[in-house]
């Protein structure tokens, strides 16, 4: 290249080169490694190698682009806009040819590796690099003189036109590739899957160009709903979402009762196989109409889950996984055909991913939080909690990452709560306890109004896990359960909400001619149980790490994303830390699967993480036990950060508190 | 090693080295390369260490070994005696200490790559090195603060102890593996397949020591029967054959009626693939039976067959086959789970291997013929000619080796020959004519003796293959016959055997009151045809090759293998070579898949011998119908080589022969 070759200048990656003039730009931007899609690989019939000349004075760029920069407009970009449409400014990479200094920008569509962006600011983004992606080949015929076969051909015309393969074809797809190479007179759109395990695959063909586009499937397979999201995997785009109770729940509401099952009934491991795989399969094929998209383009899925689900999902029987040592059959990440799993509803050659397991107890969804949080990324010493029938922390920075589950069983999501239910229409979400007055206002799921409002009206049916965290908080806060956690009578506490009961007391939150919800001193009993459980696994892998605190808490999981960290904090459930340090990722374990999904690299990435994660088990740790007990109170009879209640939004709470932690009694009002 | 360690000779190797005194027999073969069989890796359990010592003077190795050169029997062995019987002179190489110059005799049945001695003189023995072997492995138990998986402690072991993997391991493996591990003990069996292709598999896993043995099969599908052989992995034995009729006859008797059935009833390709996938099952089970295996212990079938069975086989239509120009859909070899092609009676998780196919009409039975005969490893330019609907002819030497397949169509067996009839008992399969009296004598199917012995009285049905070759060969020679191929009359040959048959001659080789059997005018043409088309195949690869004579013949296949050399080089279906260097290789196709399954390195160099093949396609090559039209002659009127007729043990013949190549009329005696 000379200095009399035109400069030529990509945005936004910002790559200069001098190339000869007379370069197609397509061909320009594949010599200077520019992220410039095709899929036809330059004949100029997939328009996905748009650019948009900049013509003009660039300052920035010290360059002036004369009009003609680029070739004129020819036959070719002519037809096609002519058919479909080429939006104004925007040229065919792979017809124009430079024949002066120019800048060009690639529009995000014209991306391969485009940045899909997270919402939340913390999140990394994603580069968009399925495993599976299209390419248009160009085949040789059949030649009697040198007698090949079709795939054979095929491999030649990819390894020449992209520089791939060979592929492996599935004998499903090797059955229809002769009828397809003809159909397309021997031009056809493949379908390749090449991950970072194992050789690239072809999963479907395609006569000539084919603009269907592919997706993938995001799944996160838990013991009570199976939600996936359906992504559009040249773009990133979540295209429909949507969840379906689990079937197994009719085998057992938790886990430990579904191997328990299992090892009642002998052989019921492969009912709830079935049950599973059936519902996932229905799951897709709802998705796929709901969004009009041909179950035949979805190639791809990747699915996270807990360990028990792992098994069960895959066909194994989970019973190693109910008693120490809690013996995963296989921790790795697991690559196989997704007919493998009987899953249907999607294209039959379409692989699936599962995420690895940490340990018995730390399934493939705690790797995925651990790839969308990415603690072994951060600066900060990040605790992230997924709260749920079990509890799964990570602790972590870039020094290194820890990570326990805790049992914290089933309150958080309502059960074993007297007035406990779902988080459902008419639960309690919400609550503010007024710390003179030992008043509840409250607001219900499906209203937004608080209680005291004008107009509440909600027909109010129970309690929901953040309801009852926040109601326990409270009535610490107003001074009417001590730090033990025993609920005061009326008479010491001055609040004519508080009933006996059997032998302890209850505070009535809510009362109508039909139900009563009151927090009982088994309620509390069980909240306290279940925030120990959660502070002790924080606590044990702090003091693995010999750490005091910790600098950031990460709420994550769908439960997670609803609980408030202020109350959190006064419960004692999660260690004290300034409250804007506390942050929710709502369903991280769903993110970290549609990562996987979008980023091939990200599959790799996590696999070498979680060999790396050191796993520490409670069950056998006797510093669990000790923090457990020790975390039995509930610590804070003050909102403990006050000059946050602000930011809150909550009222400023101020009242006295007695000798070991129970509040002195207080005159009627 | 210093020149006082004992020196250790072991036969029949013949390697030698100096190991430390106290080395194990086992240890010191290892480390010396020396081809010692272990299962259980060193645990005195297996047994398969086996040696003999061999005590005394040996001036060929120039030492004397003393009977203290091993150390003492031990508990070990003690024990595996009283259990199992060690035979007299043996000792367990895991247990058996180097004390001082020995010489060990490792037996046949202690080494892993023994020699599959082979019956013909020319073929080569078989290593035996099969892509499936057990591994012994002492597994890790799980330890919770080390939670891995099940499968990765078993891939850790695999590492250490035996220095290979990792494996992966199939859905329906790894649902077996914790149940089986702990059955075990955590001591396991493992099969473990891994040819040259792809990485290792998990194939099945027992607990404890599995002592059961591996199997294959080795499969030739043809037209019209499938034929299997079940070997034993460790021995190379074949333990059982059997063989079926293809169940797709039913659809069509040759290949080419069934691409029209196809044709004819589109998804009719399904139908036919269901059938034979179960007539091999089938076969599978029967097989097994008969040699008392269980299913479960056959881990790998390899399959040769010609392309259009090849696409059958493979759930691909085959019509491409069916015109120019003859694309196969893959020419490669395939590897594959024998549960994709729906076969059963054999291990859930058992390989298959098919051998590539060498062009659109010479399939992966050619390349099986090519991997047993191994024209390519021979100093001789050797014509390989497997005879059956089509005839697959290879031409070659160290030089190279081309390959042809000739449209023979099924005259040659028994088809389109007015008393033709499948080779079976009464058919009759040799035929000698006197060529002074014209009378013939004959032997039939089922009956050693000649039809002019006494006691001959076997119910005479038609004439089969080999029979009408040497019927036609001996009419030709006895002066019936001109070199036209028109039969003469009886007034011309002096013959009453000879009479009318429409416009013209046909004569009588058996009659009695149920039957006639004749050869006609029209069976001669037949005949003619399908040696043109042999003869301008063999020509026309001689031409491409620049030679105008082979120095052997090699006829493969079942009927092969009963054609008289001399008579087909009479009647010009081959070459003109000396008859000692026609010789007939057999079933060369199964001998050839049995290769493939036996030693893994024979696919490598089959796949690679294949890819080097240089292809002549009959059907464009208009030299072929010159040479065709050219062959129709039958070009020896006399025997070809008297000399040699007394090694055929034929009687001595002469007789004249006029103008033009007929007969000169003869009065009758």
């Amino acid at each position: 290249m000379s200095d009399q070759d035109p400069l030529v200048i990509f945005t936004p990656s910002g790559k200069r080169a001098r190339v000869p003039a007379g370069t197609t730009v397509l061909s320009a931007a594949r010599r200077m490694g520019v992220d410039l899609d095709s899929v036809c690989g330059g004949r100029g019939i997939c328009s996905k190698c748009q650019v948009s000349p900049q013509f003009g004075q660039h300052s920035k760029h010290g360059v002036t682009v004369a009009t003609d920069a680029l070739s004129d407009w020819n036959a070719v970009e002519a037809r096609y806009d002519e058919k479909r449409g080429l939006k104004p400014g925007r040229r065919l990479g792979c017809q124009a040819e430079i024949c002066g200094d120019v800048v060009l920008d690639v529009p995000p569509d014209s991306q391969v590796h485009r940045q899909v962006v997270r919402k939340r600011a913390e999140a990394r983004d994603i580069v968009l690099d399925p495993a599976t992606r299209l390419y248009f080949v160009d085949v040789d015929q059949p030649d009697m003189h040198e007698p090949t076969g079709d795939l054979e051909r095929l491999n030649r015309a990819l390894q020449t036109q992209w520089k791939i393969g060979p592929v492996a074809a599935p004998l499903t797809v090797l059955s229809r590739l002769q009828t397809t190479l003809r159909k397309g007179n021997f031009q056809v759109t493949i379908a390749v899957h090449h991950d970072h395990a194992g050789s690239p695959r072809l999963i479907d063909i395609w006569p000539g160009l084919y603009e269907g586009g592919l997706y993938g499937l995001a799944i996160d397979l838990g013991s009570t709903t199976v939600a996936a999201h359906l992504c559009d995997l040249s773009s990133g785009e979540v295209r429909a979402s949507s969840g379906v109770m689990n079937p197994q729940i009719r085998f057992g509401e938790d886990l430990m009762s579904r191997v328990s099952y299992v090892m009642m009934n002998p052989g019921g491991d492969a009912e709830m196989t079935a049950a599973v795989r059936a519902a996932m399969s229905d799951l897709f094929a709802e998705i796929a109409a709901e969004a009009g998209v041909d179950a035949r383009a979805i190639v791809e899925t990747v699915i996270v889950c807990n360990p028990v689900m792992h098994h069960l999902l895959l066909g194994i029987d989970p019973v190693e996984l109910g008693q120490a040592p809690f013996a995963l059959a296989t921790s790795d990440a697991v690559h196989c055909w997704a007919s493998e799993l009987d899953l249907t509803g999607l294209n039959p050659a379409a692989r699936t991913y599962l995420l690895p397991c940490i340990a018995g107890h730390v399934g493939a969804d705690a790797a995925a939080v651990a790839l969308s949080e990415a603690p072994g990324q951060q600066d900060d010493l990040t605790l992230i909690i997924d709260v749920g029938t079990n509890a799964e922390i990570l602790l972590g920075d870039r020094n290194g990452v820890l990570a326990c589950s805790s049992p914290t069983g089933p309150a958080f999501e309502g059960a074993q709560i007297s007035s406990g239910q779902r988080a459902a229409p008419g639960a309690i979400e919400a609550i503010r306890i007024d710390p003179i007055t030992k008043e509840p206002r409250f607001r219900v799921i499906g209203d937004e109004r608080w209680s005291d409002e004008p107009g509440f009206d909600a027909d109010v049916t129970g309690i929901c896990g953040s309801g009852i965290i926040e109601a326990v908080a409270e009535m610490r806060m107003a001074g009417l359960v001590d730090a033990k956690g025993l609920i005061g009578s009326a008479e010491q506490t001055g609040s004519e909400r508080l009933v006996a009961e059997g032998r302890t007391h209850a505070y009535v939150i809510f009362e109508s001619l039909e139900r009563r919800i009151t927090v009982t001193q088994g309620d509390i009993r069980a909240i306290q149980l279940a925030k120990s459980a959660l502070y002790a696994g924080a606590r044990l892998l702090m003091d693995e790490r010999g750490a005091e605190t910790v600098d950031r808490v990460v709420l994550a999981g769908a439960f997670g994303a609803h609980i408030s960290p202020l109350h959190a904090m006064v419960l004692g459930m999660i260690p004290d830390v300034l409250l804007e340090k506390v942050t929710s990722a709502g369903n991280a374990a769903g993110t970290g699967a549609r990562i996987a999904l979008l980023n091939r690299a990200a599959r790799a990435e996590i696999e070498t993480t979680v060999r790396r994660i050191h796993k520490v088990e409670t069950a056998i740790e006797p510093r669990f036990q000790e923090h457990f007990v020790a975390a039995n109170a509930l610590p804070h009879a003050t909102d403990p950060f006050p000059e946050l209640r602000k930011i809150a939004q909550l009222p400023d709470v101020s009242f006295n508190q007695g000798d070991g932690g129970r509040p002195r009694r207080r005159g009627r009002r």
